[in-house]
């Protein structure tokens, strides 16, 4: 009897990793009171910094890191791909511009913020930080100002907040990817040049558009090719939850190689194929594309926060008090004057401002995680590298521990806006359908070109090529209110059938009673609704 | 701009395999005419033929081959898996004798009798193979002798012969894994020996029973563990797909890394937890697991016969005629002789007979696959190791090209019973466990050890004390007749809600409406239902 570890040893500890960080979720949710106090997050890290530990007192020497590949490669995608298969794109949309204005101009903001005032800290004699050169300083910048969407995700998932304040901080920390990404290699190449000219700054402004819109073209490519892909998937319904997958990994994956921003590729993709592959697959592939994102982005993110633990664990970093304790305070002070001058402006041109409250949570979640941690680890070898590793790490670990651990408290105190807990009724769906419509028109006969008179080109774009093409079965497809009586329909049916009701008692109106109880006798049947929103869409368009 | 292929290389290559075998499954199932005629596993072969001969075209040097580690590392488990879990167990645990004999002594009869009768060609001068030692060829019979159940699910899927005659031939492909494992890895040690002691010859013996059992014991844990773990993740639905996936494929790379059958442990795994495991999980995640399975191991097998088709092409073969052809024909034969042989006496100690017409189709489906293709490539450097490749793939592509096209056709001329494609009624399920309890009974009294005897103390251990441990709730579980009627009503409601009638018409009586129309008004709800199955379980327990 012999053994051979050799031979399964990278798939075995792969699944054992994996089986841990499994087993550790379910300990958490055994005891019911530790997860409304302590976000999940923090309790990951706390199980990493213990086998952190175990690794390292076994084997007395610092236990692995997290590969940056893997980190960029495998972990990362499935949650960005969740978050952006799963974006409320109507609050997205909405908000594109505040979102784009934090994303953009803010982390600038923070990067030279926090660059320029460590290098007048390096400055001081007395703290023994003067070899930091003021690239170095910007270098370090631009990996620790970029808030985290892992992270974001992690805690704001757990507190409920509105929903506008929720895609404002979390919008951003996916679209800053693009900033952080040109900034990061700019800084990075300015390093190991010799001089730079004028020229190269030029350059490096101009790569910004090329690696935000070329991610958002990639994506859109791909998003398309597999919502055409889906038409022709009828015959074998097994294989359709996989092109959902292959084509947006795909795209992150191309994004990656031609140095454009995966993230926000993957997320155009996302977000640009989901209403047509919804439409073309059945709905138990619909299931399993669902419930498999979420097992899979929620595996990789309690992987990274694992790992995060574990590689905190270690002989790699040099302590410097003033430089950390700076950087932490510079990270907050620079987020919380960023986030004041941007909403002022942003307030400016908008009715329904953002009020102090949320500016303060937007300020306040301002979370860093593992793209960070991943970055500085990336750093090309210079002899301070190990500095940057130990304030990374601090960082990290305050904002997640200390602020993600305080919010909620600080949520429930200042009374921010929750989240509304129903689906909106079909009145209200009715109502925000005709604004649009209305507010479309009053634009276009006011010659302006606001979002309404986008929105409504697109979707006549839609309506007119795209569905021809992406669709299976092209016929007017029905209206999201008719989909959501259906959903409400099938889901009452169930509850029915298992409760063994279902025609052996008398007829029971089913209609919408999951919502409320009063509308149930004069609501319309299907056909009537249907007929209804055609009316309305029909007529609002006719108009013009 | 640069271009950064290194560092995407792995998964964006992965990631275009996996789509090039979907589009190749996409793009056969738009001409329906096809895949009728044609197995999918042929259709797949040549495109790998195609893909093979443009690599071999463009790079001048053979295309690289099917590596054996990824095979039985990644490509194999998810079929395996599959496979086990949607295992009919009724039919399985009712022919295992049957099958374990075909698997078993079937299998080690092939590997002799091919290997000897090869021995005697080699010894004709004219050949010149004189070189190849008895030793060799025995080897080379242990491997080319197993049927591989990768090729024989892809041929019985399509062809639909009756359950009996379908689990024959599957199960035997699936447990002879263990018999291959052994004497694969015993004449390989023996090639290596100097002298061979029969000490060594009855370690061989000893072993088949260690590999094999085993396998079942490593799978059985495994599976246990993953069921007694789904107790605890009511509150965290989103991972409890995940367990049954780890868990399974940490019982296959066990098994491997102890020298063990790593078929028989996933196998073991999945029939063992299955029915504690669906008990515990959600309904979604239940779908999930099921469509996830179906995917993954369609995507898997699509891949396997790609990339047969993609290593045969190259220069790593030794072409000699009379071996190869013997090889085949001795293939054929052998095993057509073992059937007829084996099956002579199985049928004199059973009353429901195997007839001649199934003996033809069980000699005939034994298809070889992938399985042997990666054995070969594993075998030690020796002279004569591109004869053997050379063989072993003109027998794959002789087994799935002619005899996979053919046998479809033969299946009709025979008229070889058919798979009945109605569920069992309510009716007959009662009657069947009427009959189980009875039998049981009368084994008991009897005094003989049957089937019905030990199935009813593995019930009995199991309610007593396994469902105790493994199950989350409880308590008197709800009979597969209940079941059955929950997933009809579930079905009819949601048809119901989809035509739009729930509520607003009259109360229809929808018991059962889905199978028979007659039955309509006389059947018992669900109460009654449970009391009668209730009633029946107690009485027929309480006589003993």
């Amino acid at each position: 009897f012999s053994l051979d570890y050799q031979h399964v040893q990278v798939p075995f500890e792969i699944t054992l990793w994996i089986m841990l960080a499994s087993l550790a979720k379910i300990g958490f949710h055994l005891y019911n009171k530790l997860p409304s106090v302590v976000p999940e997050s923090c309790l990951l890290i706390f199980v990493g910094l213990i086998m952190g530990g175990i690794i390292y007192g076994l084997n007395d020497r610092s236990p692995p890191v997290m590969d940056s590949d893997i980190f960029f490669l495998y972990l990362l995608p499935p949650i960005v791909l969740d978050a952006g298969y799963f974006m409320p794109s109507r609050p997205f949309f909405e908000n594109i511009g505040t979102i784009l204005l934090y994303a953009v101009v803010g982390t600038i903001w923070n990067v030279f913020g926090i660059g320029f005032s460590l290098y007048g800290i390096c400055q001081v004699k007395a703290f023994r930080l003067q070899d930091v050169s003021l690239l170095h300083n910007l270098l370090f910048g631009s990996l620790i100002a970029a808030v985290d969407p892992v992270a974001v995700l992690a805690v704001f998932e757990e507190i409920h907040v509105n929903e506008k304040l929720h895609i404002l901080v979390f919008g951003e920390s996916l679209l800053n990817d693009a900033v952080t990404v040109v900034l990061y290699k700019l800084f990075r190449s300015f390093c190991e040049m010799p001089t730079i000219k004028s020229v190269d700054v030029f350059a490096g402004v101009g790569k910004f558009f090329v690696v935000g819109l070329g991610g958002v073209l990639v994506g859109l490519s791909f998003g398309f090719t597999a919502a055409f892909t889906t038409r022709f998937t009828k015959d074998i319904r097994v294989i359709e939850p996989l092109f959902v997958f292959l084509y947006s990994y795909l795209s992150y994956l191309t994004a990656e190689m031609f140095h454009l921003s995966g993230i926000v590729a993957i997320i155009s993709c996302a977000m640009g194929m989901k209403r047509y592959v919804e439409a073309n697959i059945s709905l138990k592939s619909h299931t399993t594309v669902k419930y498999f994102m979420k097992m899979w982005s929620s595996v990789s993110d309690t992987l990274i926060f694992i790992f995060l633990g574990v590689s905190t664990i270690g002989e790699n970093h040099e302590w410097n008090w003033p430089y950390i304790c700076f950087t932490v305070i510079f990270c907050l002070i620079w987020r919380a004057l960023g986030v004041l001058v941007l909403t002022f402006f942003v307030n400016r041109f908008h009715v329904n401002t953002i009020t102090s409250k949320d500016q303060f949570i937007i300020a306040y979640g301002g979370l860093r995680g593992a793209i960070c941690f991943s970055l500085v680890f990336l750093l090309p070898d210079f002899h301070r590298k190990k500095l940057f590793i130990a304030a990374t790490t601090v960082v990290i670990l305050f904002t997640v521990f200390v602020q993600g651990m305080t919010i909620r408290p600080l949520v429930d105190l200042l009374a921010v806006k929750r989240k509304r807990e129903s689906a909106p009724t079909v009145g209200e769906q009715i109502h925000i359908r005709f604004l649009d419509h209305l507010l479309a028109g009053i634009e276009d006969i006011s010659g302006h070109w606001g979002q309404y008179y986008w929105k409504d080109k697109l979707e006549y774009f839609n309506s007119k090529y795209l569905q021809k093409i992406l669709l299976r079965e092209y016929d007017q497809p029905k209206s999201s209110i008719v989909l959501l009586y259906e959903k409400l329909e099938r889901k009452h049916a169930i509850e029915l059938a298992q409760a063994g009701q279902l025609g052996h008692g008398p007829a029971q109106p089913s209609f919408l009673a999951v919502t409320t109880d009063q509308k149930l006798e004069d609501t319309p049947n299907p056909d009537v609704l249907d007929n209804m929103q055609e009316i309305l869409a029909r007529n609002l368009y006719r108009i013009r």
